[in-house]
């Protein structure tokens, strides 16, 4: 644990300003953490990442598993030797991709069973298995096995995944110790440092949620992350929650938001106390066209932009807002050209991370409230006209 | 013309050294043209490719004229400014690309009748209308249209294909002085100092080549290009037709061929007096995962690659061989991710420029001919085992 440490630098109301120490460096918080699901940010590289300034980027278990496999990737030294990433890396634990599977796989006490997307082979997923894959990935910061269930699940069931995850939690913090203090000869551990993070379950019921703090707290792990949200509840009820759960976790701890958001979800979030981000959407929607400004969504390929010589967001200063207008983004759409989607992928990841710079900057001098306001004077969801 | 001028710096054998003045920058010769189709090097950014040193980028009539269209790029400001590439661009004549249509174009004295491969729409492409289409797009460096016929043509198709390009040629800088001299309103010219190559055909027979040269100069035009070869003809051959026809161009003027080549052909063909270089090779190779080294080709989704620690080529100095390995790049092509493409066309380009930035050295410093042996000695075209 030597090697990970949060301090709080400040706060302003709800919002939080840290540092987060990692064995592959140190994180600036809040923080928004790109998605390198099978080790590389769709459509960009690690230079791009580095010239963006991204602190940290998140793998994904599931399919880092599945192909190259966690042995080869241990055998190569971890993910950050294979991948050539020497910042810091989250995995999570591959629970997400496995429930998304839905009638491919099954759910027991002992782990989750799934067939590959790829091949139809039969695997189980244990938090023990979980919490191994991730050692020999060697990730900075590792999340336990939990099972998700949909947010709009009548109670019962979301009662019983919040305890069943809290049991897996147990075996997974029990395992990660096991590997830390005694080894085992068949993982290969490629990050001595790496910590592990519980995950907070209970849906959208309060009472739930505070017994998943209770229960997960009482284990003991670096930090703690809230799941389960961002799933499709309406924004509203997703902050309703995070401003329920986050101010019972612990406050000398990181609070990780998995899956969101909406650039404005950034912000409420922020307020309600915080600290990590991820999410597939600023890359997942460049990819698809939609680029993230200020005023809101904007969808390239619409005709309207064809002659049009702004940039994308004329306030950004992102590379590709210096340089291209929207008249040859929608061209390379239209065309096909995958540099389309890179140049998209840019701007939207500038747009998070530069938004979450700002809200450090803000939370330091104590105008994160005001930043806020003005955030959402001028932010739409709706995509423009 | 002013803008346009060459100057012969220094020869070794038949090598030359030079230097190109175009609207956009100067070029150093002998110099490597990496292909932007539709206004992007595929899979990267200009970006890279400044950081590669790319001195000047292709453009395609073809597919620009199709889509988005040369009248909207125009009104955009030309090429340059739509795309946002500040440096010198060529672009052909869209007539290879016409001729690869093979049943869907038909050629006539006037020009060449083809289907759009988008939309089926017919389309008449005549000598004066490719002038006018480059004109609009304002590439420093206009091409002639041509009539392209496969280099395994009996003589006489191939002849009658020679002479065609010559009444075409005329007509082309017919329209080009026009346009230069008195302008026309239907056409807006968007780079005034715009140089016109004319294009050496006659497949591969000496006599017709001579014929084709003799045609050609007497038009008379900024520079000349060889056109007609790296059409599937054995290598011998390509370099052959080149070292006849090459030594008959002006001296005073850059010599380009077309199309070409294999890393090794730069070598043989820039022996024989050529100047610049145009290729789709490294970039589509790239993008089927073959990676272009000093000792050859190498297949990167090679299963043997699947540990390899090593990056593509270990004598390569390029971005991607300087962070990556074999491995982690055939994990991206295995997995699909498109950062692989980019990694692998960075490469590929590398590997193009820096040798072409061997060349002008070693040419200057006459020990060309030593270059050349020392790359024939480690190079194979054949995929390595």
């Amino acid at each position: 644990m030597s090697s990970f440490q949060f301090t709080l630098l400040a706060t302003d109301g709800g919002a939080r300003r840290g540092e987060l120490r990692t064995p592959h460096g140190v994180i600036q918080t809040p923080a928004f953490m790109p998605v390198g699901t099978r080790g590389a940010v769709k459509a960009i590289t690690h230079r791009d990442l580095i010239d963006l300034d991204a602190q940290i980027i998140l793998g994904n278990t599931y399919h880092l598993y599945l192909k190259p496999g966690d042995d080869l990737i241990a055998r190569m030294g971890g993910l950050h030797a294979f991948i050539g990433w020497n910042r810091p890396i989250l995995t999570d634990s591959g629970g997400y991709q496995v429930f998304s599977l839905a009638s491919m796989r099954k759910i027991r006490e002992d782990g989750a069973e799934f067939r590959s997307h790829l091949d139809g082979s039969l695997h189980l997923l244990t938090p023990e298995k979980a919490t191994d894959i991730q050692a020999r990935l060697g990730s900075d910061i590792a999340m336990v096995l939990d099972e998700c269930v949909a947010s709009t699940s009548e109670k019962e069931p979301v009662r019983e995944a919040m305890l069943r995850s809290a049991r897996w939690a147990a075996r997974a913090r029990a395992r990660w110790c096991q590997l830390r203090d005694h080894g085992d000869p068949a993982v290969r551990v490629t990050n001595p440092g790496q910590a592990q993070f519980g995950i907070i379950q209970g849906g959208v019921h309060p009472d739930l949620r505070t017994e998943s703090v209770q229960r997960t707290t009482e284990i003991g792990f670096e930090a703690y992350a809230i799941g389960g949200l961002s799933v499709g509840e309406p924004p509203e009820v997703t902050y309703e929650v995070v401003g329920h759960t986050a101010p019972q976790l612990p406050e000398d701890r990181p609070r990780y938001l998995m899956g969101a958001g909406m650039p404005d979800d950034l912000f409420e979030c922020v307020a309600r106390g915080i600290d990590m981000f991820d999410c597939v959407l600023p890359t997942r929607n460049a990819r698809n066209g939609q680029l993230l400004t200020s005023t809101g969504p904007l969808v390239i390929k619409n005709a309207r932009y064809a002659e049009d010589p702004l940039p994308p967001d004329p306030g950004c200063g992102c590379y590709t807002c210096r340089h291209f207008s929207r008249a040859y983004l929608r061209h390379l759409y239209i065309a096909g050209e995958m540099t389309g989607a890179t140049l998209a992928t840019i701007h939207n990841l500038y747009f998070y991370l530069d938004t979450m710079r700002r809200i450090r900057e803000a939370i330091v001098f104590g105008s994160f409230e005001r930043l806020r306001q003005e955030f959402h004077q001028t932010f739409s969801r709706r995509p423009q006209q």
